[in-house]
């Protein structure tokens, strides 16, 4: 992948607006995905699976096929977002950020 | 630092919630270093600089004066926040940062 910047460049660049960026895209990408289970897949997948039954599905079995649904979504857009990002790499990436935060006097999992 | 997780639960947490949490602390942080500077503290010090010159400052050395004492100030703010921060792991955030965002669809510096 392309970076923004060489990599001396890079590490002149500001915490604030690149955890800023990655929020909004990493959110919006989300929120779209999370949308189009809210409004049109869902309803044709449960339906699908309702109409291939043998015997007549419950509300609660339906309620745990959409579940299922929304937790297989959840892993796809992790291992989306995670393509070519180390457990090392995260690991680091999660450490600075908590680092950033504590040295700025944010004490964002104490409240 | 005492970290918010064990190494193995923390590389399960989302991307999503602390990079938000970050840019939060590392803006809070600036924005109120930059409010002191922008109220209390450089009349104080342009005061003394001008009260102390052997002969009077126009209004181009002032302004200088005051650039410099921003610049500083910047400067402190990166050093406090970085400390314990190697510029290593700086640049691997950075690009897990990116590559986040150019996985998540965003193009933040494309635009």
């Amino acid at each position: 992948m392309e970076y923004s910047h060489s990599d001396t460049d890079l590490s002149k660049q500001p915490i604030g607006y690149w955890s800023w960026a990655a929020h909004k895209a990493v959110i919006t990408r989300t929120r779209t995905a999370l949308a189009e289970i809210g409004t049109t897949q869902p309803q044709w997948w449960v339906l699908a699976q309702v109409a291939r039954a043998d015997t007549p599905k419950t509300r609660t079995e339906v309620a745990r096929i959409l579940q299922g649904y929304a937790a297989t979504l959840q892993d796809e857009l992790w291992a989306e977002r995670h393509a070519d990002v180390s457990d090392e790499e995260y690991l680091i990436t999660l450490k600075v950020l908590q680092r950033f935060i504590h040295n700025t006097g944010g004490r964002a999992w104490h409240h």
